[in-house]
């Protein structure tokens, strides 16, 4: 990192108004929204091609300076954050989507494009992106293959790394490589875009991405189910499952969820009584169709007769959806500091963990609010600080986080189902990986970045 | 490899009775479903457990001993076969299906067991294990998850790498590593899953599977629609996806195929005389449901009136399907060497790239029988020996099969959808696949085995 300033210069030169220093700009570049990570990068570049981000990358590498790639910072692990220092690689101009090709259902975009926008675009046609992260209105899809982000459509259609068919990328000596394209199956060689999925920005720099698109259904209903408490709730999932029913979403949320969103937003919310909720999304090719299926669905969480509301303009789906997205926004609104965790179990194991888990947080007198997707087994879990210490708080953290991921693995689950590693769980990643597999991690890095340079300091 | 009679010794110790040297018996493994294609290994274990794994391993690579492993030697690119000598591991014998876990969705099961009796298993508790290639009787599932497997469903359901949660495998140096487990989404540590699928056996040896399954859907039809011709019969395929409909199988079939399947199974096929079939199958909660989207299809492609089949009774659905899976074998009854190719192009491209192979083909007087899975664009194209003499067969087949590769490649697709590039197609590998890809793929090699001792002479 010696040659820092020697290299800003040489960037400055070869990519002239594109290498920003401005501290007052750098500072935006500073964090994600990961709570209480904060590292101010040596400078920001704004590529605006794979070409620009090889010779960055090249440079670095050669100069031993860190590069850290960026989407739209909305990741939750500061897989965006150079917490090493050096420089960030900001895809927020390589942000095209380059074409919808609704003959082949393939969209080929450019990693800074905003995965909402890349929805819309494809429903244009008639057709779906499905992988849907809360912050889809403001994340990139080039963050979501790097951080296999899932979100509530998961349960039916699978998650970000199940629609990439193909990537161009770049390694850190600055060589271009495409691998796959608009084709659905694949048996030429090593799974490389596999890999690249889920990475962090490790491993390469990603700077196009083909997505598989699926016909967008005729219909689809919006039901929001009231349950007397979790347990209940988690129970209908069981049965649902069980019953051959898998809609596009099962996602549940505690009472505190809606009540706190319900403040947040300023509007009321529907069945904001009940002890916990389910919101499902029923699709179909009509509305009868979607109608009957929301009778089975009924009739299997055993709720008939209940006030079950159900959502079938677009003005009241998005009503409920801002809702369900808002949540960790109105979480904190009430309490500015949480601990995030997006654990996975399987998905028979919910009631089980979630219940524990509550126990052990009610012993320690802790607030929390549990929300997510129950249909497969991903639990957001937000423990609120409150009026706690802040030192207190801190030093509790690291015994608060094991006990959460102790409890996830002792019933077969894993520490994180969609937010990655990042810098904040690195330090956790060995109770749920062997030392040998964590060697491979070390072997397989090495293979793609032998000096380490791109993004150090996350995952392992 | 000097000291192979030495490691032979050492294993027959530590493995008494697992240990394979009578040459009659070892001819039974020199050869998989591949044409052509012989190599005698020098023993053969047949491991019981992950530890008998790692012991093989350790000591091979010490020794400078290759090691293949191996399924069911279904493979059609040589995977299985011992082409650089050294020690067949085969799985045969690990082979258990450890658990049908229907609360959580998951089967947990080894390598050598049968990919058809995952699915009875999974069925008994009305779940469905949708990946289906067309040796499902008698191929394994390890094999499956080496060649990440495809199959007529793919085009509904995707391929086996989308159902795989977890493996236990063993590296080299004999480390066993669990990776994942019965959840079913992880975004702790690298994609390892993801990169074992579809690596054709030369990263590590897979030991134990972990399958996500799915509700099995209460109804299923199949349909065969005659075609006049196969232009006709792709142009309906576009029409069925455009149309958002996308049945759990779209394939099809030249008449020849149907012609010879009925003539090798003895038995009469319906729409015999049509120039061309699609062989769908439809999927519903109910009959009526199901027979709904019959008529939309029939609708869809425009042959209202036209012979339609309907297979209701599961003697008529297994009739359809024994006819579909028997076309290779039916085709070898005709010309007993055959060049079987099954490159994937984008989907809308198919009638593209078929008429312009057949074109080719038939200037040079080559019988040839396309069919396969038109839903996802990858298609299988048998060309015919016949009575060419073996030398200028052998002669001609490199520029043949570079001539069907070109073209896919130049219509945007890839050399191979679902077989894999074995050592077969291993010396084509660059005219899909860029130096510095090929050049990752060696250092990811060396991540994993550095000594190169895993299945040699595969894939680059």
């Amino acid at each position: 990192m010696k040659q820092i300033a020697a290299v800003i210069e040489m960037l400055q030169k070869i990519l002239p108004g594109q290498v920003v220093i401005d501290p007052d700009v750098l500072e935006s570049y500073a964090r994600d929204e990961t709570i209480d990570l904060v590292a101010l990068p040596d400078c920001v570049v704004r590529a605006q091609s794979a070409q620009d981000v090889a010779v960055v990358l090249k440079i670095c590498n050669e100069h031993d300076v860190p590069v850290t790639p960026r989407g739209a910072g909305t990741g939750v692990t500061g897989g965006a954050v150079a917490v090493a220092g050096g420089i960030v690689l900001s895809m927020e101009k390589l942000n095209r989507i380059l074409e919808i090709d609704a003959r082949n259902l393939i969209a080929v975009v450019e990693p800074g494009a905003i995965t909402a926008d890349i929805q819309k675009a494809a429903k244009q046609h008639q057709l779906l992106y499905p992988p849907d992260p809360a912050s889809l209105d403001t994340c990139s899809i080039g963050g979501n293959v790097a951080e296999n982000a899932g979100g509530p459509r998961a349960v039916k259609y699978g998650i970000t790394g199940h629609y990439v068919t193909g990537l161009e990328f770049v390694l850190v000596d600055g060589s271009i490589i495409a691998s796959g394209g608009k084709y659905v199956k694949n048996a030429t060689g090593y799974n490389i875009c596999g890999i690249l999925t889920g990475s962090e920005g490790t491993l390469a720099v990603i700077t196009k991405i083909y997505l598989r698109l699926v016909p967008a259904p005729a219909c689809s209903v919006d039901l929001l189910l009231p349950f007397v408490d979790l347990d209940a709730a988690v129970a209908a999932v069981s049965s649902l499952l069980q019953n051959g029913i898998i809609p596009a979403t099962i996602e549940f949320m505690e009472q505190d969820a809606i009540r706190f969103v319900a403040a947040h937003l300023g509007q009321g919310m529907p069945c904001a009584d009940a002890g916990a909720h389910l919101l499902l999304q029923v699709e179909g090719s009509t509305h009868p169709a979607c109608h009957e299926t929301l009778e089975a669905i009924v009739a299997a969480c055993g709720i008939d007769g209940a006030d079950v509301f159900v959502a079938q303009t677009a003005l009241q789906q998005e009503r409920l959806w801002k809702g369900r997205r808002s949540i960790r926004e109105a979480l904190r609104e009430e309490s500015p500091v949480l601990l995030a965790e997006d654990c996975v179990v399987p998905r028979g194991e919910i009631a089980e963990f979630l219940k524990h888990l509550k126990e052990y947080l009610r012993t320690r007198s802790l607030r929390s609010v549990m929300f997510g997707h129950a249909g497969d087994g991903n639990v957001h879990i937000d423990v609120l600080k409150d009026s706690m210490p802040t030192d207190q708080w801190k030093a509790m953290l690291p015994e608060l986080k094991r006990e959460i991921y102790r409890q996830a693995i002792a019933l077969g689950g894993t520490i994180t189902g969609e937010h990655g590693i990042g810098c904040i769980r690195r330090e956790y990643l060995g109770m749920a990986k062997s030392p040998e597999e964590i060697e491979l991690y070390r072997r397989i890095k090495h293979a793609f970045d032998p000096r380490g340079m791109l993004n150090p300091g996350k995952i392992f």
